[in-house]
């Protein structure tokens, strides 16, 4: 006998565990609209309260996965890798890793969200070359990872539309903090994209979604295991958020400063080490290396060649951007207004409180406040001492750029708190603080 | 700044509590139409799986008592107790203790619900009276308070009505079992019912809604607490429903054996045993005595003076009944076929199950599975052995008061299922289990 929907809330109320026949009564009744949402807000706030066994999220992912269309990478001809970050402020790994692994040749299928929050996503950040486009159809995107190997595509909507339907309620209900739905809802929209080996980089820290490392490992460790449960090959790191990564925040800024990394000129060198072990990352789930010490010394040998900034060119090219700014950066989008940030004393450079550079940001014209709001691409930061580092009273610390000087005034002020500068000299935390994998 | 309901509902996601403002904000802007179902099944889901802080809850329930009318029974010159049971099988002792107490000076303000499950509730038992009105107005309640002593009336929708509204949704959401939920559905209607004095009788056991003993005792210390904090003075006793209260299971067969037990004929040691503590703890809430000894004396002798009888029938007058069958019982309703159930072996009564007998009785048209069902007054069952007793091989166990003979043979079986009969000489568990008061 089927149990009522009722029962199967009673049962998760009560800690109990429900088959993936009635998940699908339940979630998949919920996506073809036989049951209410009041039901599943009920469901939701269970889930927070009571977990879910592993092998129930694997099916819930699963079913997530298929309630829309799956991409099929099967027929591209190279190996095909995905990489996720759940953001953090600075965030501008998918620039340089995406263009250098592509270049590497390992293919690299790459869908993204829009930013929401602070800063802007990777669309957005992209979107600072002129003309270049998001919205690719499944067949152009796949085309494209087979001929130029790689592609940056915004995520159709009928990727996994069950994870849009049950955020928007997750939203209004409460019951975005837990972490089996978090990791249902990325994994589900990786699991629709095809790719047969994920790498995720799960941020922890003050400029993070997750500000508890022992929750971001959790987070980490439970979509390794749906991952291996949907037959693919999945690393996910934990990765310190307790500052921004790199040293700038804004869009253009920032893919300004991932083609220097790209082009092996320089760079904040914890930038540098995250770039290289998620690139090393993907090959090694490519195929394209047989050892993580093998797949460094490509991955870093690649970044000092420059080859990723001219794949980057490429990938922006054939999504009709111009890609002239990767040769010439000062054609990106520029501010009117720079302002510096001068330190009031001498000393050390003790914090970065990543948060609050964020807010600031935002309010310079960078992030959005409500989906569909427009985005200022040539806002931002750039923060130039990193923390450890030693100043002197009156060196700059930061830039602002800005639209009016009275945006630049309000910037710096919150760059001045935000960065701390001391007497004791402090250590940078490492970036890369753990790591999960399915060939373990 | 006020807090949106998602974030309230993330605060309770976390195991936080919510003041009274935020519940207002939450519960009452659901009863006003604000707040959709949704976000309302969320926090229902939050509470069951957080519970709540004993303050939260007196607010809560608070609220849902001051939501719809509060009847107001200061005027009617003399003190008034109200009493409540959660019900189970064969419990008829509202039946017998209003008119008691009633008869001994307190007054008794009994507002009842139907029953649903298995037996009919008070409401239905008395309409075993032929012309009893179940439907009094808050005046024609309260004067009849004043004038006879007792009433007791159908509660009105307008009373507290967001619990019915949430009970409807807790239905449908799996959140029907939580004891914070459940302590604020009864005492929303209680406070609001107006009475000083409440007496709860919480049953534990096979054939009551709580089976488990430290979830009834914790349900009557929340009950307990709510009354308290809202200046109500309250007992609430935890009393055994793992076998059937007294002997019949029906409802004029009920009203039949309450009778009986008001006139101080006879009965079973076990029910006139919690008549007499229940009553006592009226009168003794109600002023009508100092201590609980003299209370129980008082209650004891009244029983057999038989004048709780007399009231009843006062009551079944003023609200329209015929009274003729208090000294005459063989005027109530009866069923065509009675059918014996006998011992097939000799020993002594070990157990008597209450839930087979109640769906059995159930089946028989005693009680109804959806609101509105009608009721055959008529049938039902008598056990005329209790636990304990010894047995002959062919002595009567019970009868089944049936509409067919049919309907007897299936009902006769069931009793036979339920009456177990061994070697061991079994006590019977006490009826009283705890008791918690307001005057500790």
């Amino acid at each position: 006998m089927v149990a009522t929907i009722p029962q199967l809330l009673d049962r998760k109320r009560a800690g109990e565990r429900l088959t993936r026949a009635e998940l699908d009564q339940l979630v998949g009744g919920y996506v073809r609209g036989d049951v209410p949402d009041y039901q599943v807000a009920a469901w939701l706030m269970a889930v927070c309260c009571r977990g879910m066994a592993r092998a129930e999220l694997a099916d819930l992912t699963d079913l997530m996965a298929r309630s829309g269309q799956q991409l099929d990478l099967h027929g591209i001809g190279r190996p095909v890798v995905d990489k996720h970050s759940t953001g953090g402020v600075g965030d501008k790994l998918s620039l340089i890793v995406v263009p250098l692994v592509a270049a590497l040749g390992v293919g690299v299928a790459k869908l993204s969200g829009r930013g929401l929050g602070f800063t802007g996503g990777t669309l957005d950040k992209l979107e600072s070359f002129d003309g270049f486009s998001v919205d690719l159809t499944p067949d152009q995107f796949i085309q494209q990872i087979g001929t130029v190997g790689a592609a940056i595509a915004g995520q159709s909507p009928d990727l996994a539309p069950a994870d849009g339907k049950l955020y928007a309620l997750r939203d209004v209900t409460g019951t975005v903090q837990s972490i089996p739905l978090i990791a249902s809802s990325v994994m589900s929209k990786k699991l629709a994209g095809g790719a047969p080996s994920i790498v995720l980089d799960v941020k922890q820290g003050r400029g993070a979604f997750m500000g508890d490392l022992e929750d971001a490992r959790a987070l980490a460790a439970e979509m390794m295991v749906i991952g291996k449960a949907a037959g693919r090959r999945v690393t996910a790191f934990v990765t310190d958020m307790d500052q921004p990564l790199g040293r700038c925040i804004g869009n253009a800024i920032e893919v300004r400063e991932a083609i220097e990394v790209l082009r092996g000129d320089a760079g904040d060198p914890r930038l540098i080490e995250l770039a290289t072990r998620v690139a090393a990352e993907m090959l090694l789930l490519g195929g394209a290396a047989t050892t993580e010490a093998e797949a460094r010394a490509v991955a870093a040998s690649g970044l000092r060649r420059g080859i990723g900034a001219e794949k980057l060119g490429e990938i922006v090219a054939a999504q009709g951007g111009d890609p002239s700014p990767i040769d010439e950066p000062e054609l990106l989008p520029t501010a009117p207004v720079i302002v510096e940030v001068r330190a009031d004393r001498a000393g050390f450079v003790t914090d970065i409180e990543p948060m609050a550079l964020a807010l600031a940001a935002n309010r310079l014209g960078a992030g959005r406040a409500r989906k569909g709001d427009p985005i200022d691409h040539a806002v931002g930061f750039e923060v130039v001492r990193a923390v450890g580092d030693a100043v002197r009273t009156g060196d700059v610390l930061a830039r602002v750029h800005a639209r009016t000087s009275t945006q630049a005034e309000d910037a710096g002020a919150a760059a001045r708190g935000a960065i701390s500068v001391g007497d004791a000299e402090s250590e940078p935390r490492s970036i890369v603080l753990d790591r999960f994998s399915t060939s373990q």
